[in-house]
């Protein structure tokens, strides 16, 4: 069986971790691939006038799954739609310290499951009258429980003991309060054994004690900002992956964004996207082989060559390199 | 001159660090105070229905400002119209790490100042059908003005170069745009050196890099979260003051809450208290004697009596007792 996979490199960075992970998905033999590239970010745009040409909109609707790499200025524009056309509901994203590396705390592994369809992305946005505007927050219960039942599987099935709901319904308190009880109901359904956390002071519980935290639960802007910390915690964003899960559809993506900054240098670390392709091989239902990868990344991680962002002075292709020799 | 302030306990551990500040005040020779205690929080609510009683509310309308403790679970329904009776506009969180007490980063020295009027904290909310419930942020240019303005003479006037707007525009385009466009035009007005920062890579580079950081000023939902965020930097929130500053009055109290698990023990940490009377002192004018109790409770958390948060076996009375020691 040959598994379609729509390929989105984007700007910056992008064009340079996503040929790595494809490189490393085509090294493994279990398993066979289509790969079919797709444009979108600041340079299709600055030609075509549109951020997602709608070529690559089918092309990531039609895929098996989709790997995008990571987009400039347009990012929004890019990845949001992005998100709907795979019918995402779920943004899964790990944050785990790796030995022998640097980190702010070094004893972190937890996943985010973020919400990823309401809150405030829904965009509803006005200016009421001249210098005064609103957004619309829209949480409904029946978002809330999705995501928490799969959250609450996630924890099951990948051996996480604490599951925590984040929220602010101190303040939110019909919205927040939904997202809640509805989140709380489905974790009393199945018996489970979780908490519930502020998401403000959960920020400074995590940073103190990531020790205690497993799977976190939240809503879509609270795990935006969740997770973004969490990478901090861990060494920053050229080492989380992450998964858009839709109900048949799923594209996976980096936390990090095109930086710029290092582009086309061919130094970027391909780290995160090497575990966002293994995050897809398991999606795929391929865990070995998901498994594979994730423990050539963290071999390389540990002992061979670094990126600069992690002290070293290898390439993109040197780093990719040595993962694919690890396989 | 002797001026009029209000204390609001609260509950928990609010009725232990909140007598605590006030000796520290009285302590003060070169300024006289007249205390008027207020009742709020659960214990009242519980006994009369109303967690903030018509009386504490003018008590702190007619104060020349405000020292309140913590409330349990009652906080948002004390804390949030207190800060509307008071006009409270900029609410003002400094993150510092001190020498000598073990920290994740133990290179912070972060002000917060957060916008305390709008944004989610309107209250607007609705359950539109059933299952479905809307949350409507406000943001208007005034108020993301009038905390530009503020943040960016508080920067000036501490000696903090790095500013930095902490904002969602790429998500929320027409309300932060709006946050984020105001905020920067006070900065170009003043030719001021100002960064910009959308919030989620923010609380990465906060965790990582917090040297790099000075003055934040934020919408008031993301202030709430980066300035917990930043206490977890520090050591916790046993250490965090905040002021919350009006056009005529204002209320000074510690980022913590009521802590029900240690309450009544008589160990709670009374530093963040005693700095939110600093501040107090700042704000009437006194900043001498503002810093005199800033240096005494340094020396304290150097090399004096430590709570049990920080890992000592000192009482609550026995830190203060040590502050007052230091005046
Ligand atoms: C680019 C932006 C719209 C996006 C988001 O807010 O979801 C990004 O921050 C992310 O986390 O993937
Ligand atoms: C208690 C709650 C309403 C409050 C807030 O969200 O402002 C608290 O978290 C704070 O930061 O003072």
């Amino acid at each position: 069986m040959t598994h379609e996979i729509a390929v989105i490199p984007g700007d910056g960075i992008g064009q340079e971790v996503t040929p790595a992970a494809v490189e490393v998905l085509e090294a493994i033999d279990a398993v066979d691939f289509d790969f079919v590239e797709g444009a979108a970010g600041d340079a299709v745009k600055a030609e075509t006038g549109e951020a997602l040409p709608e070529e690559t909109r089918e092309l990531a609707a039609d895929a098996d799954a989709t790997l995008f790499g990571a987009a400039g200025e347009t990012a929004a524009d890019v990845i949001l739609p992005l998100r709907q056309v795979v019918g995402s509901f779920a943004n899964v994203r790990p944050a785990r310290s790796y030995p022998g590396l640097d980190a702010v705390q070094p004893d972190t592994d937890i996943v985010f499951i973020r919400e990823n369809t309401e809150g405030v992305y829904k965009g509803i946005e006005s200016e009421i009258s001249e210098g005064v505007t609103t957004c619309t927050r829209v949480i409904t219960e029946d978002a809330s429980e999705k995501i928490a039942e799969y959250g609450f599987s996630y924890a099951k099935q990948n051996g996480y003991d604490d599951v925590t709901i984040a929220h602010k319904a101190n303040v939110m308190r019909t919205t927040d309060g939904l997202f809640l009880d509805a989140a709380s109901a489905v974790g009393e359904d199945r018996d489970a054994s979780y908490d519930t956390a502020l998401m403000d002071a959960l920020a400074m519980h995590l940073v103190m004690n990531p020790q205690d935290y497993g799977v976190v639960i939240c809503p879509n802007l609270a795990g935006d900002m969740l997770s973004d910390l969490a990478a901090g915690l861990v060494g920053g964003l050229g080492l989380l992956p992450s998964a858009n899960i839709g109900e048949e559809n799923a594209l996976f993506e980096p936390v990090h964004g095109s930086a710029p900054d290092i582009a086309g240098e061919g130094i970027a670390n391909p780290s995160a996207m090497i575990l966002s392709a293994a995050m897809l091989l398991d999606h795929l239902g391929y865990d070995e082989q998901g498994d594979t990868v994730r423990t050539a990344v963290e071999s390389v991680l540990d002992s061979g060559p670094r990126t600069p962002d992690l002290g070293g002075d290898a390439s993109t292709e040197d780093v990719t390199a040595a993962v694919i020799e690890e396989l």
